[in-house]
């Protein structure tokens, strides 16, 4: 009986996570989930709500009234936007250039949708000019792309293809979970229509709380399938509802808004102590300032890129479309990825990634996201790696990794 | 730019939250929710979620294999059971007794269930009889039930028709979100197929997560649809893949089994904070016992409703079938219920809640959930609510609720 109580005692060893997420969450952020519970129509509690939303568009770089979270995970984020926006039969475009963008066509079928992809190479993103010519060509009503692709460490330029969509009459919906927080994401100046930003990765907030904002195009689509509840339809809500209403209850954006509105129609109770780590974790980025965390995750980047090369490991994929929150690293021949992530996590408790399908095995990922990205954890997943590879057999450039990244923050701080 | 600073500041004014949920989390549940994140692979959250498992098990009273959470709020834990089980056209019977069997309803329709609905009044439960007989004559693939109409307070008896959907073949589908944690919930005992739990009410953990349970003629369901997602599936899992996958990705039952399986299988992330949360609440619940946590909540309710009657106000609904959670209490006429609620919460910052429908402004509801059913708490909501309706102008038995209630207590201490 004493051990069965043992067993059931939280057991959290240290670590420093640097995958691609979920990573470390900012100290501040994990006492404001400590806070009592507020109940959900409380004014305290729809203040904080109404603060979320000032944050996030200040975050998100918009002007949309509408900048509110989803209660799930990232792909919660993903999946109300497709599910709100999709009707069955409806065209969609994705372009695919790595793991996420089979997640959208996924989520797109399951909700009815004509799937057309398009694909380049895992390492590499899209000439812009590409993708506007297959919208051109297909004439879809989304356009779904990922904006940072972990599986692949690649960011595609968004502003052409923004601008190109606006014309054309098209929507696009944009997945910046991975750089929302850490890299630029202009949701105005780009004419991105829906945005889905992530929680445990740049914002460093754990996961289960997926921010999404979108423009008065998407709104449109949204109340024309308006369908208010069965048991808090008013009789006036029953009058206007949708004959082709979202097909998921629980991620329909035309409810989710008024429960966001002075309205607060009731839909799910709102996730409170999440909610305090959204508003925490928005807080935090705000005071820093975009400008300052993008250039925070920029030299984090470089320090850890100028350990790896200098240690002899080959970076993946085309530098010219380089995500700065996620490097890839060349698993060199020969060498058992897994085994080396192993040692890292067993000796230093220090968690790197793998990738998926084609790249599985191929490359380490290590993520510089958020809270996370600092100076002591780059330098130490790059003495926690040397010292794992060479614990593997494998052979490096024993001694300069720390030199070179001490280097790039030296010349920084001149 | 100061005062923009201090805007953003969290504020959380002290309450007592005596609604049926959200309610007061345990202080050993926020404790640890601001424990340092782990990577969702790492063998000591994968522990973790293992230990949420058999802790889920014992709470819900069963042997099912499958017990573990859907990362979002009570009804995503319903949609997921209801999305994975409900392929367009499939009959399925819904009797509603309040308005959370209108949102089974809801969530059937969406995903093209042929819907049948039984009904009875607000403030009584179904004859089970009368359930089983319409279950002969309808033939339904699933039965979808509430077990605690948080509504209207009321509490379904469930084992007569649990053991005539299993002579029948029928699929019982339980939405214990109110009862879970503070009243009997035995699911083996019972023959309940499928039951979602709620987090944020008895189990006295934030909202944000769903416990779900189910057995073998639940599962069977959900494999004859599995699809493994693109860009994750092996050549094995496309052999296999479904014509006619779950209409939903992230409510995909299918895939979710899999993740909390030893395969691991790479879905979302898993929410990480209230993952622990939920393994902190199960664990205080099986600390207390099950019985003498039901026996706790019974205490409370008997203190409440000897103090509310004593008060010279009237308790809603057949006593026969009260929830031991919520307690309803009938408006005295002429009275508007909102101007009563909002003196409670500004003067003593105490919160009770409304009603629905045909209900608003006709009762309050009174929760005795979890940590918040408590001596303390219900001796602070009869002190505050008899101030707040002589304030009010209300005439009531002036001091008499309170001298009730401690009797109550006294007597269960002799």
């Amino acid at each position: 009986m004493e051990r069965t109580k043992e067993q059931r005692m939280l057991k959290i060893p240290p670590r420093k996570i640097m995958t691609p997420g979920p990573v470390e969450v900012d100290p501040r952020v994990l006492r404001a989930m400590s806070m009592p519970i507020l109940g959900q129509f409380d004014p305290a509690f729809t203040q904080i709500m109404n603060e979320v939303m000032v944050m996030l568009r200040e975050a998100f770089q918009t002007k949309n009234h509408w900048a509110y979270p989803i209660d799930g995970t990232s792909r919660a984020g993903l999946e109300a936007v497709i599910a709100s926006l999709i009707e069955p039969g409806d065209r969609m475009l994705v372009p695919i250039y790595g793991r996420f963008g089979d997640l959208f066509v996924e989520i797109g079928e399951r909700y009815g949708a004509e799937i057309h992809t398009m694909s380049c190479p895992w390492g590499t993103v899209f000439d812009p000019q590409d993708v506007i010519n297959e919208i051109k060509k297909v004439r879809p009503k989304v356009v779904a792309l990922v904006h940072g692709e972990t599986s692949t460490g690649r960011m595609q330029p968004l502003a052409e293809i923004g601008h190109a969509c606006r014309e054309l009459d098209t929507l696009l919906v944009v997945d910046a979970v991975a750089t929302f927080g850490g890299a630029d994401v202009r949701v105005d100046d780009w004419c991105l229509d829906a945005v889905i930003g992530g929680a445990q990765k740049c914002l460093s907030v754990p996961s289960g709380i997926a921010p999404i904002t979108y423009n008065e195009r998407i709104e449109k689509v949204i109340l024309s399938r308006k369908k208010v509840e069965r048991g808090i339809a008013t009789e006036s809500d029953k009058k206007v509802a949708s004959a082709m209403p979202i097909r998921s209850n629980y991620f329909d954006l035309s409810q989710l808004q008024d429960y966001w509105s002075e309205r607060r129609l009731n839909h799910h109770t709102e996730a409170t102590s999440m909610e305090y780590a959204l508003h925490e974790g928005l807080h935090l980025v705000l005071d820093e300032g975009l400008e300052q965390r993008f250039a925070r995750h920029l030299l984090n980047e470089k320090a850890l890129m100028a350990g790896i090369e200098a240690m002899g490991l080959d970076l993946f994929g085309d530098p010219d479309c380089k995500m700065p929150t996620v490097t890839c690293v060349s698993v060199p021949v020969g060498v058992n990825a897994d085994d080396v992530r192993n040692v890292l996590l067993d000796q230093f408790g220090i968690e790197i990634a793998g990738s998926f399908g084609s790249l599985q095995g191929k490359i380490w990922r290590i993520g510089t996201m958020g809270y996370g990205c600092r100076k002591d954890n780059v330098l130490a997943v790059l003495a926690g790696l040397e010292a794992s590879l060479i614990r593997c057999g494998v052979t490096v450039c024993r001694g300069e990794a720390l030199q070179a990244a001490m280097d790039v923050y030296d010349e920084a701080a001149d």
